[in-house]
């Protein structure tokens, strides 16, 4: 299952906020299409919306290119300046958008044409880069599990965070494959419940023994029934090793220290931001009430009632074990400074 | 808002599964109903059922009078060890027919009708004493927190847990009463969500200011905007202190200590289990996949996904920086032996 393809000028989007009940895609043809579904999350995950910016930057190429080429590159700017604002925590929408406009600067002698074809390579090229990367990410984590493993994971940083394989699933998928996984828990991830929806959804599909569990749960999976691994993605990872992900990863990296279970960051290198030192620097997104006042649309909370609904939460990195990139394995203390652009 | 009322031999259950949206009540005369309504969480919370399974054993005196003398202790026996098992964790439930059972002995060689009305003294005695206690828990407990005070509960120790007034929720509002609180944090408490649908009802209610969160939003809730106090209640209470109670409270507890946050388990004292020397007898009620599969109805997860549904967990005494229950604060090391019934 796709979760970005792109055909004759139209980018499909599988519109995650349906699944698991329902597989169906938004057609963009048009960039503000691609934001509004970064922003309502039917693409989710780092790694996907820096490969859906990228696309979307194509998009608002060929329309500026339709509209002839007075102002192109200017216009082009003020889009990707839309696009990247699209969500705040991320680093890899600024990261894909910002590699389209080192494309155009470059062919910025060109034809509008001309840079949109270039765009729309660059924008495949991500793409399979991300999905290949994944598979280097699975191989160099696979590694680090014993056979026999029960690994938690929180959110979903599987296929549908990706481009393909996933990060955190993308080490659990090649666990699988090489016969260490007894069993995956996954975090319901409220409030949306990508866990529940999507995490389990994936690997049931790949056959993968699992196991749901609300995000309550994971202290006393880790005394009860013990845990050989956490497992999670990132939005963002500071130099330092500070990683912003999905709200609940936080809890999940002090109960693992706690029980002295390996807790690991798995994510593209181009999730690492080196301009930001530490974590304190990192956006945060906040998100309305209605995710966790309401269900489907439906009350569950009386009328009025005030939330607190960060989307994301930051982890030291002194409580994250290893972080797991396609380049290799990076363990504490970190000070990361390599670019994944190689600025 | 009365959890329970006694009427012209009818007991009225608050139906706590359809809070907030609706408040209704069921019409009890049968104990079987009384038992039906413990199992399916209209009644909860462990004092609420303790008092509940004490007027369900008047209803079976009840009928069992209006049967005839024949066999009645015997009877009045099947059901109280019916109704003691309609769930597992809370000791309350065992509490409150024990001492029903205790009365009946004592009049064994009176009337049915006779028995009857002592039973209705009994149960009206706990359901009043129970308030009371809950009265003396909040001053307790109030007394323990500073002025601004910035708490965190979990799922609903309130008065809807309770004869009324509440357990952890007692002492929130005995705080509140006192100028102490400054912002009451209330969990959702996943799956039944008891936190958002009952203790932010209770609490805007009182006018005591609430925000709610989801669970997995804790820890960087504390890492953040920083805590005073986590209070919970108690499903059941060891001799050293080892706390059952809600799914969830473990992860809090674990996550207090890395704060340096206070972690306090109000109670009244019918829920030390003396029998119990340590946490690990304490029976775990596991319940149904759809609490977590589902959503009022509605399936969430992909068909056929397998869940772990503990109800409760354990929280070492060692993680308890106090346990407040009528009688005062008590500190580890615990070694709690007094029996509430002084047996």
């Amino acid at each position: 299952m796709e979760t970005l393809r792109w055909e004759n000028g139209t980018l499909y989007i599988l519109d995650q906020t349906a699944l698991p009940l329902q597989v169906s895609y938004l057609a963009a043809k048009d960039y503000r299409k691609v934001v509004e579904a970064i922003r309502r999350l039917a693409v989710r995950g780092a790694p996907a919306i820096g490969v859906a910016a990228a696309y979307a930057v194509v998009l608002a190429a060929l329309e500026f290119g339709r509209e002839g080429a007075g102002g192109f590159l200017a216009r082009l700017e003020t889009a990707a300046n839309e696009i990247r604002k699209a969500r705040p925590t991320a680093v890899n929408l600024d990261w894909g958008v910002r590699r389209q406009l080192a494309v155009a600067g470059e062919k910025r002698s060109c034809a509008p044409q001309e840079i949109v074809e270039a765009l729309l390579a660059e924008a495949a090229a991500i793409a399979a880069a991300d999905q290949e990367g994944n598979k280097a990410i699975g191989m160099h984590g696979a590694a680090l599990l014993p056979r026999g493993a029960s690994v938690l994971t929180h959110c979903n940083a599987g296929s549908l965070a990706t481009s393909g394989y996933g990060t955190a699933l993308g080490i659990i998928r090649s666990a699988h494959a090489a016969g260490k996984i007894k069993m995956v828990y996954a975090g319901e991830t409220r409030p949306l419940l990508q866990g529940a929806r999507l995490t389990c959804f994936e690997l049931r599909r790949d056959g993968i023994p699992v196991t749901l569990i609300t995000d309550s749960m994971a202290g006393y999976l880790m005394a009860r029934k013990g845990l050989d691994a956490v497992i999670v993605g990132a939005d963002r990872i500071a130099a330092n090793g500070d990683t912003a992900n999905k709200i609940g990863t936080y809890s999940l990296a002090v109960l693992a220290n706690y029980h002295g279970v390996p807790f690991y960051v798995a994510a593209p290198f181009s999730t690492v931001d080196p301009d930001m030192p530490g974590g304190a620097g990192i956006p945060i997104e906040e998100r309305g009430a209605e995710e966790v006042t309401h269900f489907a649309g439906e009350p569950v909370a009386a009328a009025g009632t005030v939330v607190w609904n960060p989307s994301f939460d930051l982890t030291p990195g002194q409580l994250i074990t290893a972080i797991i990139t396609e380049k290799g394995v990076i363990y504490p203390p970190y000070h990361i400074t390599d670019r994944a652009d190689g600025r």
